[in-house]
């Protein structure tokens, strides 16, 4: 670790800073970097890459947008409460806490009344101001805001000329997630989308960025039942067993458990779910999958699964599984992992779309291959092809 | 289907004939033939080989040693009973069964004072009678037979001299397997252990296998909780999640299991099943695994798992998995599928070692891949390898 | 047994004769008194009753309405190919289901457009027939049928008087389940509910059953998770262990998970289902429940529960189950147990409601006990109450 | 609550006064004391007893022989870490325990050469200096030290005056367990042993009791596993359902694992565990059972069980169950109950065994029933028949 200034600032500025995900990973780097923890969970400290060309954890400076005013060091007592953070490790850390909270910026709340164009121009200027501020050569920016419903599709975007028109005419046609989406690319910053919203995924986005030369990351972080989806659906493939039916049922408390309660916004989050296993083990599978509500669970998270196959001469059997995690532990390591190699990626010279980080989500961007082995080494080719052009 | 005799037919000679896993493989390929089944469960079935290079179903004849002397048909109704094999099926392949038992040879019980040398003389030659009698090109013996207890080294295993020697002294330096794997290999044949036995793995019989220039793939197969821990072990590797715990219960009924309620004979089987886990997640996972035998349980094995692990900031998690499967049915279309590459592999020109089938396997042959993914894309690579050279 | 004609019969009319329930129920009697199968899973087998009191199984006769006209043997058969009648079992009780299937009238079809009052008189005559035809000294009627969905509060249920009025002008007041109850009453027989309809549950049947003083009881069988959730839940409650949530998720097939699946059905289902864990443990426990439709589990049933709770300190700890169980083998044998004990209450001269067998229900009528230990205390003291009045 | 000192005090002696249920005990009822927690839990808060029967909880005063010096605080404080005891309760009772830990004396240890007379005799002025340095009016002493080995048995074992000649030779013919026992006896105080070691179950034992006339209760609660057992087992037996094996794993961390890592102490453990199955469902039920290690699991066990049963027709069916539990949450407040319960008991006149709790224990005294609910019902008509006597 160097002992001077880092000679260069990456700035990571997080879509809903003060949710739980963002201060479990604001949280995390710093017990890292204080020495309180090791970095068990995140990906890129074992991948084959070359010295130097992944930001380090001390070059990492965290902000962000959130509509919530709750600081992030209170919401990291409640995450220790949860049994999240833990105590001890929060003593040690609280300062970080603060520096980055002071670094939070008020973000775009529709019924606020504010314009899509004015939104995106005070949006990039946030941003803007937080790397001039931070000494930050670049920033990528992480959306792991609360999922929205699923949009309604429009002719605006098709393109990005159609879009900036319709915006210009005070047309609603972007959800939040594609308004900070656009305002990172118009401000030459990187994008990870780590929730199931829609956010770069549209045709004029994706022009945004490659117009801007950013790369960018999506969608839906895959942490917990779907991460054991695509590890296990290639092994009935491959072993040529039919499976007739997966069942799921995921019961979460928290905030996240709390906003997929409404019917709407949960169909994003649900379709990302089951598209997994249709492309490994084909669209005759049924499956029942449920997301409920249990609000005693708090941050975590259990997920059932119940996969009815059968083998030589159709004789059926069964497979179940349960998974306990603690959502926001899993997801935060990730969030600094995809920082830094969409950070690296930018530096390469990447641009568009990042379909080689499919390991990392549900709902991976283009033609991504479906099973996690598959992913992981596509990961590594990736990781070991980045170079330093700085 | 050809309407006249098959142009070259290859023998699958199996050790333990009359046992439940060579039962469901004779009856699931006279199924399949008779088209009363699919070949849900064979892998060989979607393979990426070249038409030709692997032989047929219609090709495969059967036939095998084995020390009982029940009716292959009289087994295959208690299976049925069981649930393993559909009784209306029974009814179109009965006389494919009879048939197969007709072939079926007394096998080698060491109780009877047959020495060692006459021993393999007699194996030898009954796997000869059996070629000429089916007109099989060439034969694979497959051993299916109950595990063994593992075996006090000698020096005579260190190369085939010493071993012949030893023998010829009338030593009892061999145990059952082995014998088996010595014959099939001074006979010319090529050798698939499924077993957790010695069989072939000394290097006396490696020897021999290069020496008759017959190759040979094992050990233990690899059907139920080993397949889904090869499966899931890599996902905690590749996200650096720390497994601090991996727990095992087998309860198992049927013939395999009071075999493993022998604590000698079950140690050979423990082994194998937790060294996957020590070779990727290393040697400090805490391990407890159990085998118990549960006769009403029949040939069906359920197994629970329990993993604790460690992820950001140490929070602790869990997964466990309940796998429910009947061992025939998920062991017998792989005995196929074996015979089928080691024959083409034996048809290629190829001698010795197989570790390309890791795939298949619990304690695969040299240094092959440990994580499910690498070891099937290394039997599609092989699969495609394989020529047709007759 | 007797190796003349019984001294007397029970006729048990089963409403749904041709369904899973009422064929397994068939043919498992049939089973029993031809020496094939013993009684497991029949209560009153060994329920402390004098001798003579309870009709003996060979004094049973079935039969019944249905609107299926699939023969009880083909469907026995395919309960055979699913597990649930031993193929073995099934040869040699062929007759004994061939003269209870001749003995099958057709059902009440709304869509047919046959009037309630003439409806009542038709079903009624069809069980006269045959109480007359198996010279029978008694019938009791049991509901098996498929779920309806919930039926519409009217004035006329609230007293014979005014529900006979509403059926002379042919209004559609009552469900089938309900004109089933009035047809058994205006006949003298006895009833019994073992699906979660209305059938007797009105003030308007409730008189009938009283006036023509004959006993029913019901409703809705507890064959599985809600049996183990009777079982269970008073633990935690009488330990003062806080149960915050209790989440359920069935999967099943067959024509109870085909009916299931239309949301006004399962509704009913739902219900019952939730009652029992209010009573027990008060109504702020969170429980999300579902029941899926999974055609390829066939009769099978799989439920899995978790439960959150809390103990000392506020410590949050979690008990999960799944219950495995095969719906037609688990309600077919309280069918005859509630048939026997019904009959033999109306022997005993009782008349209206017997909450005394809440031990059988999901929603017990009137204010029975809600944990299963107290009511098979009641139901041990009904059995000893009885007595044989004939 | 009164406001006045309590008019008595009922002391608490604990054998094993610094581990892990003693310092939950402690500490929550510290917590209950001083409103930071409810009573959640505890089993004696909610029976029907009347009002001044059982001593109030600021009635209760602890103390305790302990062979550990680690300070009860230091203690609360690691418990505290593995999520037993919430951090943020037990910065309000550091002062409550650190008296209770002033008030632990040196337990007894074989290994110090202090013999048995000299031993009892020491212990028993321990408790009575206690007595009266608290003022307390009786004391109930509570074993809730790790598991011992089972004992060799002993003629002195028979009656007191044949132990008493023993022990005057200075034969070592008690355990530690029946060495407190005695002691407590000889001082006039109540016992109750919350562990599976021999402790006052032997002839002499309960002599002695009774000549003190002094009551005792035991052994080994019921806390989690056999708990669901004890709730689940007569489900299946009054369905007369035939179950045919109950398999259990348990994994449990903290000192109890370590302890019962040893097998000769985990054979006294096992034992408990399986008699209740035997009692409610016969002696042919296979009960395959493991008691695992797993240090990561802190004072955790997750207990998995699988229940095969046959119901109607011979169908095989299963169910299993996964519990979670916290042992020190689910023992302490137990620790309470058993104690407010014995004081009362002694109060009352009562004297020797005392069978009426044995829903507390997995291997109750005497022929107790073994069915949670009866079990339930027996200990609310004890609390009944409790009178005030002082």
């Amino acid at each position: 670790m160097p002992d001077a200034l880092p000679p260069r600032r990456v700035g990571v500025w997080l879509i809903g800073a003060r949710g739980s995900v963002a201060t479990t990973a604001v949280a995390g780097v710093a017990a890292v970097r204080a020495g309180l923890r090791d970095s068990t969970g995140m990906v890129t400290e074992q991948l084959p890459v070359a010295a130097g060309v992944l930001p380090g954890l001390d070059e990492l400076v965290f902000g962000g947008h959130d509509v919530s005013d709750t600081p992030l060091l209170k919401h990291a007592e409640e995450l220790a409460d949860d049994g999240v953070i833990p105590a001890s490790v929060l003593r040690g850390i609280a300062d970080d806490l603060d520096a980055t909270d002071a670094r939070i910026r008020v973000g775009f709340r529709p019924e606020d009344g504010e314009g899509p164009v004015a939104a995106i121009a005070r949006l990039t200027r946030d941003i803007a101001e937080f790397a001039a501020a931070v000494d930050a050569d670049r920033v990528v920016v992480v959306n792991v805001a609360s999922t929205e419903a699923p949009v309604t599709d429009d002719p605006a975007h098709a393109d990005l000329a159609s879009l900036q028109a319709a915006l210009a005419e005070g047309r609603d046609v972007l959800p939040p997630s594609s308004l900070y989406a656009l305002a990172a690319f118009s401000g030459g910053c990187s994008f990870v989308d780590f929730t199931p919203s829609v956010g770069p995924r549209l045709p004029a986005l994706d022009e945004a960025a490659r117009r801007a030369a950013v790369p960018y990351a999506g969608s839906d972080g895959k942490t917990g039942e779907t991460l054991v989806k695509a590890a296990l659906a290639p092994m009935f493939a491959t072993r040529a067993l039919r499976v007739r039916s997966w069942a799921g049922t995921n019961l979460l408390g928290g905030g996240d458990g709390a906003t997929l309660a409404d019917p709407e916004r949960v169909s994003s989050k649900l379709r990302s779910k089951v598209e997994g296993i249709e492309r490994v083990l084909g669209g005759d599978v049924v499956q029942p999958l449920h997301i409920d509500y249990v609000p005693d669970m708090g941050g975590w998270k259990t997920a059932w699964d119940h996969i009815a196959f059968e083998g030589f001469l159709g004789v059926k059997m069964r497979m179940q599984f349960t998974w306990e995690g603690c959502d926001s532990a899993l997801a935060a390591p990730l969030i600094v992992d995809l920082a830094r190699l969409v950070a690296a990626a930018h530096r390469s010279g990447m641009s568009g779309a990042l379909p080689e980080l499919s390991y990392f989500f549900k709902a991976p961007l283009d033609d991504a291959p479906v099973d996690l082995g598959s992913q992981y080494q596509r990961l590594c080719d990736f990781a070991a092809s980045l170079s330093d052009d700085t």
